[in-house]
């Protein structure tokens, strides 16, 4: 396990660097619209370890390790920040109850994974969440997804988003597209609101199914997928020209996300849950928003 | 029970009326500033009824009732709600076994009060929460309290807010506001952030200690309280000059009362998890607010 720990980990800091490389490059792309006139944005590269954060762990788990935490501000995207962290440590009692294999192991955790937030500057542009991760207590598994948010909702964005996930998940299990389109439907969704936060993707987790290779290989493409139908999607809107009306719309929509980050998503929960770094936890909160 | 129930929700509804009268007088005395030039704000007023409601209830928890919501967005008040709701029905069972004496009664409830934020113009001019409450399962109980978020604390309002709550709780008991003071210091703290909410006040719940009457007479002094104590400290700061920079400080603070609201308040997760109304429930939000 401890090599295979290893593979996971290095290959999540590669997936960080594809994906920031990929971004960057969006952001020369711009050339039109009101925000046209800025210079490029640059990812600012932020190393932490928890040990050595100014930041009490208050949460009763006990958390060591640490990671790197990206993030750019730009003229294309707004915020977005591509975390990766490789952490272990002890749950709390109450937190280790939550979690698979976590009573056997005495608590006993090892995580790593990177997850990305993307706040666009355009209303036109979609915000998007992905997620990749691998967890050990006495049992080990993968996790994660992608799920696409619009403020407005585009029938061929959305196919094709859907259609590349679908290819994705058919390359490795025809039966996983189906099952993790559902999840993510089931798991984005404001039962508050009644309303999805976006139009979905994909979702999994404890996926500990066809052996550590395959479930790994399937949490690579996972990735790999996202970065390249992600980037097609932003390419496609990056230039067209949006109204204060829209943009209010967006500040609003955006809300919706920090009501699922708070109230619900697992990834923040867990992060708070065991002491994470709360600022690079935090990074998906969008950089302006409004409940007028 | 149902002449205490019926005095209980009357009572609330008078406050909120008081508040709401107090709140619209302070918009018509600003003179000065980037906001003088707008009218002064009126609320307005949204009777509601859980049955009547376009918005189905996914918690699990069965509700009947309603109340009135009321809002202002003026030139002082940038955001305020305040509102009163009378409720009743059974909770779901997962969520009966968090609530005292809910497991004896089969998880049905009735529940009233009046709650209320507000989000200022000025960075200058604190935030402030209050809500007072009564609920009945196979037990009755008050709770509530008020505390102040300034964006620049201010030593003579932090004083003066606490030296009223002190008058108050001293006029029922010697031993409440030690008490309530340290139980809102230790309710409105950001963990994850190892930071206060805002300078504290005073924070009680499942009070029933000295007969219906007794508590309910504390419960109503502090309502009369929190009205005259935070009309004076908005009233001294109402006229100051603020700078864009302080403006930018205060939305991002109120990304804090974001998180607590949605991470940790009590009244948020009980209306939620009982499937009231999620309008009224979420005008606490800021209207504006940065996660830069």
């Amino acid at each position: 396990m401890e090599e295979k720990k290893k593979i996971a980990a290095k290959w999540f800091t590669e997936l960080q660097s594809m994906i920031c490389d990929a971004f960057e490059e969006l952001e020369t792309e711009l050339s039109t619209g009101p925000k046209a006139d800025l210079t490029a944005g640059k990812f600012e590269k932020t190393p932490w370890d928890r040990d050595e954060l100014d930041q009490p762990n208050n949460s009763g788990s006990d958390l060591h390790g640490g990671g790197t935490m990206t993030v750019m501000r730009g003229r294309v995207f707004e915020k977005v920040g591509v975390n990766f962290s490789e952490v272990h440590g002890t749950f709390s009692e109450d937190f280790a109850t939550k979690i698979p294999g976590a009573k056997e192991s005495n608590g006993e955790f090892w995580a790593s994974g990177v997850s990305l937030v993307a706040h666009m500057q355009s209303p036109l542009v979609p915000a998007v969440h992905m997620n990749t991760r691998m967890i050990v207590t006495s049992k080990h598994w993968f996790g994660g997804g992608a799920d696409l948010t619009p403020m407005y909702p585009d029938e061929s964005d959305t196919a094709e988003f859907h259609g590349a996930f679908k290819e994705c998940c058919d390359r490795h299990d025809p039966n996983y597209y189906p099952e993790f389109k559902k999840w993510c439907d089931e798991y984005f969704f404001l039962p508050h609101r009644n309303e999805p936060r976006g139009i979905g993707g994909i979702f999994y987790d404890n996926l500990d199914r066809k052996g550590w290779g395959a479930d790994f290989a399937f949490t690579q493409d996972v990735g790999k997928t996202f970065k390249d139908i992600y980037c097609d999607i932003v390419r496609k809107s990056i230039n067209k020209e949006w109204t204060d009306e829209q943009r209010e719309h967006q500040l609003v929509k955006r809300g919706r996300y920090v009501e699922f980050n708070l109230l619900h998503d697992r990834g923040t929960v867990f992060g708070l849950r065991t002491g994470g770094n709360t600022e690079a936890i935090l990074m998906s909160m969008p950089p302006e928003v409004k409940w007028p």
